[in-house]
């Protein structure tokens, strides 16, 4: 049995989740919460970066970070399941896989702003730094929402998560400047219905 | 001809100039010189991230982040030269390369928050929660070295980046309590004449 250290909020725990369930392995997968916050919680001995999502394999070893998991569970499956194995469908895929990982650190580094500080010790140059990310990443998106075959590969998995964090955390407001982002996301869920149960609380 | 957008001071640019130069495609990369913090470069156009390093390829793509250009190096030079194919090699070396980079993004916050934050907005809990991760890889990777043979893999190139970035920006303090780790980046430095080429300014 494989033990994933994430978290119901995480948007790249959601991805390896999204990934496992796709490549019919979610059933060989423990999932065990954790709290990246709270320095009691092993995820500190178990990733020095202190960081989810986390896979323990049954040697145990422990894998890390969401792109080498993903990876991992892809060759479990027999290998160019999600990630091509090779030409232009393959770099296209990881380009569009770094993009949506981007834009989920910019996320997220706005979330910390909040939770890591006072107000007084805020600074809007660096929140919008972020934020410009975000935006700068959505419009590249909405100009070329990415197209997948039958099964999604690693980038519009995880274009689909990092939308659904924004959905999550930002009250949704990228959803006015971006309809044909907005329809992509509904096709998605649609056709995917295992993006439903990993669905962040 | 490849361009590489990158920075003298980046350790991300850093691992993909030391894998470009191992693989024998240096002189097919001309780097020019980037600056993320001025809005007007054009790499917010070449990476709606407005991250370094961005491989402009001859067809017009341009790759990022450094994780997908040093694995498309690799399949240029034949494949399986710095990454591993297959085999628990693949995965150590993986798993270690996404150690090292998040001790390396680490590092950066700790610097972003001074570059862009007055002394009365920085927050204490926030730098110890990056230096904490540091901290924690720093002593994972010293009581157990990376070995690796005549080539070393990405995740050997991608500690020694990551040490040499920790001199760099904060005075090789990690040195004090790392005999072992310092030892191992003279002799890499000594194996490896590419890194040397490199080096941060």
């Amino acid at each position: 049995m494989l033990v994933l250290r994430s978290s119901g909020a995480s948007p790249f725990g959601r991805k390896v989740k999204v990934a496992a369930a796709l490549l019919g392995l979610i059933d060989k997968i423990e999932i065990r919460t954790t709290d990246t916050l709270d320095p009691t919680d092993s995820i500190r001995k178990e990733n020095p970066l202190g960081k989810i999502p986390a896979l323990h394999l049954d040697d145990g070893t422990i894998l890390y970070d969401s792109r080498v998991i993903v990876e991992y569970l892809d060759m479990l499956a027999g290998g160019g399941k999600i990630i091509p194995s090779q030409g232009a469908e393959r770099w296209h895929a990881l380009r569009l896989q770094a993009l949506a990982d981007g834009l989920m650190d910019a996320a997220i580094l706005q979330i910390y702003e909040i939770r890591f500080r006072e107000e007084t010790k805020r600074e809007p140059k660096w929140v919008e730094h972020q934020a410009g990310k975000v935006g700068r990443a959505l419009a590249e998106l909405e100009r070329n929402p990415p197209s997948y075959g039958a099964i999604p590969d690693i980038g519009s998995i995880t274009v689909a998560c990092a939308l659904a964090y924004l959905d999550f955390r930002f009250e949704g407001r990228w959803r006015k400047d971006h309809p044909k982002l907005v329809a992509w996301l509904a096709d998605f869920e649609k056709r995917v219905p295992a993006f439903a149960v990993s669905a962040p609380k």
